[in-house]
């Protein structure tokens, strides 16, 4: 493994667990940072962007400590993909996230290896995610993390555990969703949207009419059902690309609003 | 519910069910369309771009034959969602559905509500299932299969399933997919893909290094594995969609290359 | 492996998958032969019955084309047993299965190596789907298939899901059973039907007396919980068979009814 | 419900838990009466067979000892039945079984509404359990038994638990299996015979080839694969039977071999 | 392994599993032998108590008669561990054990390698199941056996069964609980005792406010509920203990109480 | 709800969540506190002791800072129990925990309620979990997370994650074995306990001498195996009566060694 590769896999570890607890308290990773969204738009990806591993190692020099002896020393995934060349918009992306966060998440790092998927995942992340919906940020993270948890997914857990933590301020609730999102004391309307996507998660085909009127009764409209579906959906998806390849989180978000 | 309403909702039946079996042999339903692919990035959402009820309504018109008795009298989706207006870029992609398929694939109908929803999930899944692969189209289409199988997600099985019997000039191969695929006789390699796909469907959290050293001995690369557990991945997702919304097939996959 | 032997396992599938799309579309296979059912309690075995092998040689001799290319070229079970010599009472059987179906199941091949269980297995069988009973036919091949795609068995979800496509005379609602059946658009009755079905067949153990008592708010008798009782643990049975055995359905049942 | 209903109902329950212990050891219940083979063969129903009630009450009074406090004082099945005309043939048999083993298991009088389906549940039953094969009696109940077991049938994990104690003669080894059969002392082949049994019950549609050269490398013919499956089969269906009818064993069987 | 440590670990076995079927009817074994619960408390181990071996070789000279043929021929669990020195306190309680049962249930010998361990299991023990409570000792025991039967336990399946058998004085209680507790015939208020403890036992993590409700509408108080709790969880660890080193049962357990 | 009963109930929540990050790092909470295990022997329950009440209104007062605006503002658990009398023994260990601690564990408040089934639960932790073995009490910790995560515990994964943190030095091992403890980087031994105690945990009816045989070839003692079993059936025990309850943790634990 050539010494360029190795910078593009560890540069997304490189921001300390530790020390590094105060960072952007009010911007959960990745998701804040909507500047991907409407960049594959305007610019597709262009042979001439410099190539991936000169952009993360000089993330990498920006990264103001090094990782402490407790830290996962782990390549971001288990595969030995060549870095591929990201487009100006997924670079300017890439420095976005790592002016705004500290990191460019281990996610991205991951896509990285082609420029198009990076960008297809980036733009129906950040509508899924940071788009016009009747749910709140923090409700979509809280279903994030606990289809997570259902599916025992160490990278999402952790991602979005912490953003969970951020979003509403309570570090339990993050920890509570984590560890089994029953003892989490959520409202009435919360508790019915988790508990959809829960089912929806662990047995997809006996979801039913039924479960459909129960989100009603709790208040949600129907374009809400969509968003619980799609957002419980798109971390069935993430959870099984990143255990798959043994993504492993950013070391930093462990101690991320703890 | 109004008229409008109703056509975007039945519009992707119009195709018999029946009759209607010879249509596009080579082309399998919305995976070959590549031209909604790059089309997003071209032309962004714009206000002035006419309803999509009109537009449905036109394919509608378009349909040469009556849904037949037999046929699956539902909305495309168990979600009242309103009609969103389509891009021009989304509006040339339906088009060229209606054009070289004979239809407008109801997951596309689905998605209609919200252009940019829409959008991205084209430009995903054309890059996912269409885009440069190691694994040919047909073996996207079978991880597909058994993955919408361990889930028993309807759509998935029957627009999939289609895509399978088409691809592979083998509708025994697409109906033991559907049904369970340790019966389809399959190679070595086919075989410990779809193997994967399945356990990373059914306990993602259990996948591990020896996992993914059963796929390198078959004779798949990293990069193949990314893109099994990728389309693996998406259908997790997309069968979570369908059967949240129970999103219904258009009749006309069910006797498609029998 | 003898010819005569190979003679056997491959006569089922002698009838086409495609051309022989349209055989006796009033006449489900087997089940309508009711011939076999009476036949045992008057036709003991006698040991001058004709050996299996010149039988099947025969009916292969009848069958008008050749399996396509796309056929499933593999012996009927996986297991090497020596054909048995049948009663005259099951040679006409299997003629009549000839004559009105075009072909003999290949389940009633798989028990030939021994004329006695053919013989139990038949009448059996004819008793349980096609004798009296508050069920109709359809119901009872509707319990059929959902009870096998719990069970995800390949050879009974080719057999009876043509069985389903055939007596309802809707292709859908067969694909649907098959697939998932709460993605069928069934009457309440029958709902509750196959819900207790696949309860049965799923949790044997926790079937109690409110699960009765659904069944009979549904409308159905006493006798008729006995009725569906029978079917759904007569195809447990079956579906174990088959999957032990590797059976393979005849081709031709793919392309019925569609 | 009327006196003749009741009788039918409790006769079979009339043998004593208690000191009833010492009926036929060497006669496991049912299995071992062959007589009822080959009777439907030669005595098909006739309508001028006498009302199951008299044959029934007539076996009542015939029963020496009344059933103790602790029997288990419920109808022999949960579904209200009208009991049917028994033919001379399964009058014989019934009369054989109240001879030979002093009592009439509770599933033949639970299929007694209807004699068609008795004959033919007893033809099917003696042949597979009690007819020629490379299994000897006890394995095949030892099958039975951890069948049952894994569906938590009270019915057959009572009835043919006292089949393995007696023809064993070994009471553990009947407990064993009831509990869990991987605690029973069994030799290699036995265990490889279990644990096929096993695996078909729980997940049928996993069992492939590995599964089968399993049974073969433990010295298993490929006939014998066939009588494994065909009796873990069969109890796969009783069990459901039993269980959705809530059949109650005879209180004799409790005592019975210990 | 050493004439001293065979004889501690076939000790519990002397007992015979036939003849012996008369043993102290009214003393439940283990259970009633409270002299061990306050013994801790007032002698704690000395290194002066003789070693285990001696005490169990005397208590096999003290074994009227000799195991016979049928009886479980193996050590009492699965780990070669040699043999502790058991404090006075332990050792009386050994003696009341085999004075009043006749035996020393195989789980304390199991547990005698370590008298600090033997001493803290037996304190807990007799406190949870003998100590004060709103359930009765028979109601313990019932939890104790539904939780084993859903984990499959033989060690405590056959010990507790036995249990269940004598305090109920009703053989048929204790087999049914053994084989499906959903088959027994018990009151409201202990189906819903063991509705919670099976629940508890299979989902843990889903027990929530609602099932404590059903237990208290079911008459039981929140102090109830936490006995209820703790023998269920209590049993979830002695099963596990009993698999992980595959404890025997002492064979007279098998004929107890019939 | 009483005032001295309510004190009872929230004592444990009193130190803070946040600030009270950097309480006892060497010191992993209730399992250092080793003066509990021989108190039960010396000093029995007397009924002079003075009312739980005033001991925890008193721990109360003695709480430095107030709980955080996130604390989990609940009652330790569900149930509605009157505070027992604590023996001078439980008492003085109630201080220690205080004094070393900072807090006293929950778990123990809960047991409170009656003095004996404290002492035993005390008495039975402390020798498991502190007492001498051939694992280290980190790798028993880490058992007890790798089974509560399986039973989604969310009291035992707070607090022993808490030490599996502390005993570590290592945050991010504590979320690994939280989440998916095949995410963690244990070595090989490390590995094959945790792989044991999670099947015990899952399916403990499945565990054989396979099982054992793998504990001992990563080179555990069969005194090894006894613990490690006892550690991860104690766990099983406790997750049950925490789920049972609604046990909640100690707030300060989700702070502790981040």
């Amino acid at each position: 493994m050539g010494k360029a590769k190795k910078s593009v896999k560890t540069a997304g570890k490189a921001a300390p667990a530790k020390p590094g607890k105060n960072p952007p308290k009010t911007k959960p990773a990745l998701h804040a940072i909507k500047g991907g969204k409407s960049a594959p738009a305007k610019s597709p990806p262009t042979a001439q962007s410099k190539p991936l591993q000169s952009k993360l190692a000089m993330m990498k020099a920006l990264t103001p400590k090094p990782v402490p002896a407790v830290a996962d020393d782990v390549p971001v995934i288990a595969l030995n993909l060549e870095p591929g060349k990201l487009s100006p918009a997924m670079t300017a992306y890439f420095k976005k996230c790592q002016d705004k966060l500290g990191f460019v998440p281990n996610v991205l790092l991951a896509y990285a290896f082609d420029n198009t998927k990076l960008e297809t995942f980036v733009a129906f992340y950040n509508d899924l995610m940071l788009g016009d919906s009747g749910l709140s940020k923090l409700e979509r993270e809280m279903i994030a993390v606990a289809v997570s948890s259902q599916n025992r997914c160490y990278y999402c857990l952790t991602a979005h555990g912490a953003a969970v933590r951020q979003y509403s301020g309570n570090p339990l609730l993050g920890e509570q969703i984590v560890m089994n999102y029953r003892a989490a004391r959520v409202n009435r309307r919360q508790r019915a949207m988790l508990d959809f996507a829960v089912k929806l998660t662990a047995s997809p085909g006996s979801v039913e009419e039924g479960d459909r009127e129960r989100l009603r009764r709790a208040g949600f409209t129907d374009r809400d059902i969509w968003d619980i579906s799609a957002v419980a959906g798109f971390f069935n998806m993430s959870n099984r690309v990143a255990s798959a390849t043994d993504m492993r989180p950013n070391a930093v978000y462990h101690g991320q609003a703890r």
